[in-house]
């Protein structure tokens, strides 16, 4: 682990120096999927376009949704307005975007020949759209809070480009892990050579810390999760080292304390595993990240405030950034969203 | 716990006697979902119907294929082929089967005077189309194997009753639960009295045991699990003494401690719990049910036969009844169905 010391002078650095391991005055809070369809002004902007891609591809109109949540919700970092996708995109295997589906990719791999045809991702010209969003960001911004980029983890990214779409089973991106291991291998690899250069490039561009997201490490058998999912999560922690880095591996808590070993700053954690498992097989070394129920925005404010205290006890004020165990839900009310927030801000330990 | 002495002479009662805890000359095997899509001859009368529905409320055709793959695979059980959501319908809230997307409940539950409304299900009436594929079944069988009786857990009915159809999250059968938590349990004592009397009415028309399947229960957070889970379940295992009972909770690791006191004769394990921490957390007393990853059926030969062997070995050759840790997939290859269970009625401990 390598410790990181800030060049820029930030108005709030709670984030980064709880992801260094410092000790802070309050925990800082964030949430997974802030910039989004919670707040009204996202809608609003999101309304004036054709879809999904072309905010993520408008760089200014991408920083403005992600610079939203800290003037609105008032948090402690914000997180470049994107998509996991772009990288497939970027390797030469587009998606779309369907209302009320998601993700579909018309073509999708199927052979290790499917899996030659692909590159490595170039972000400084495939990718120049997320770089430039996270410029603008920075420069708007100016010092308020640190901004956070972020790549999907290779299983994830690998399991979409197999299935083509979400999945309850992914059977068949897990097919092909038994099928072709060597091919898998082979295109997990080409995945895992473009978030690197990815992230690099964001951090480039000015992302002051990382996340990566294993959306669907949970599906895989540990074996399989070790051999598939671990090595390449271990790749891109040993090769970005220049900000702090978060692995969130959803539904892994089986390889908890593998992950726990992972070059990186920062676990974030599901709604499953309590603070106490995760110290216990973690250790003391790693910040860690999370894990309110997103269901609790939907309690009443009572419940809300009391589970959020609890939260922050159990997690005991220092190595811990706040936030949910999975993404804010679309139908969230905003105003919950705050009064989470302001209950850590103003949480006496 | 209570046992169980068979009164009907089987030819095979393996699966019986190890759900007992009876010592067994050799592990029982069979496969969830196997009367499904992945025979040949399943989906030759399943061709000739409307849809799936017509094939579950027809009971000639239900125990049709009921009966297929004890002939063609060979397994140590028939589990009667059905529905999980035949209980809500019976309630008065009737679901249809939309081909590629799954159930639909066109009518949600929304408040407390929807729960009014629904009623305990009859099921000498409502569901006679079951036991009258039970009572074919067993008749057709001739003592064969043992015929598996099913419902679902009623945390898990209860989310398709609120969500209206299959989800990713669930998050507004989770919503109900935070926001109504006194229509939750009213709604979750209606549906666990519905499943009550509709497994006593299977077993009567013949089941020689029972399995609820808790689809759903990896969603839920341990303190919501336990109160709007486990307490339902506690009260179907307490209620229903007849034959052995088995719960298969999918994804609750978190309470697998909890489970293992249920009344039940056999926990059904999923690809993540190993044997190893089921018995440390459960037990020595009860039998246990699982695990190879469905997946594992694409595999080669080699690879299927060295994990089915491994698992055996792993649980020890008694107290274990073989099957996969979910349902089998609809494209699995049905020689490597067979190659799986002849590898479990021949292997040496």
């Amino acid at each position: 682990m390598v410790y990181y010391y800030c060049t820029v002078n930030f108005e709030n650095d709670l984030i980064l120096r709880a992801a260094n391991g410092e000790n802070v005055e309050r925990v800082p809070v964030w949430l997974m999927r802030q910039a989004g369809r919670i707040l009204p002004e996202y809608r609003a902007v999101r309304a004036s376009l054709s879809g999904f891609k072309e905010l993520v591809e408008t760089p200014e109109l991408a920083a403005e949704v992600t610079i939203q949540p800290v003037d609105l919700l008032g948090v402690d970092a914000a997180i470049i307005f994107s998509d996991i996708l772009v990288i497939p995109d970027a390797m030469g295997l587009p998606y779309r975007m369907e209302k009320g589906v998601g993700p579909i990719f018309d073509t999708t791999i199927k052979s290790a020949s499917d899996i030659l045809k692909l590159k490595i991702a170039d972000p400084y010209f495939d990718l120049k759209y997320v770089t430039d969003a996270i410029s603008i960001t920075k420069k708007e911004l100016n010092g308020r809070v640190p901004l956070i980029g972020f790549a999907g983890a290779p299983w994830t990214i690998f399991s979409y480009m197999i299935e083509g779409k979400g999945s309850k089973t992914f059977s068949e991106a897990r097919k092909f892990l038994y099928q072709e291991p060597e091919a898998a291998h082979d295109l997990l690899q080409k995945i895992t050579d473009s978030t690197i250069v990815y992230l690099k490039a964001q951090i480039e561009a000015g992302a002051d810390m990382v996340q990566l997201f294993d959306s669907w490490a949970g599906i895989l058998p540990k074996v399989h999760y070790l051999e598939f999912g671990l090595n390449y999560l271990r790749q891109i922690c040993d090769a970005v080292n220049e900000v702090p880095i978060t692995v969130f591996a959803k539904g892994a808590w089986f390889a908890i304390e593998e992950i726990g070993r992972l070059n990186c700053n920062t676990i974030g954690l599901d709604w499953h595993t309590s603070s106490e498992m995760a110290r216990r097989l973690i250790g003391k070394e790693k910040t860690l990240q999370g894990n309110l129920d997103p269901c609790l925005l939907y309690a009443s404010n009572e419940e809300l405030v009391l589970e959020t205290k609890s939260m922050l006890n159990n997690f005991g004020g220092q190595k811990h950034i706040a936030n949910l165990g999975h993404g804010v839900y679309p139908d969230t009310n905003p105003e919950k969203v705050k009064l989470f927030i302001n209950t850590i801000k103003e949480h006496k330990f």
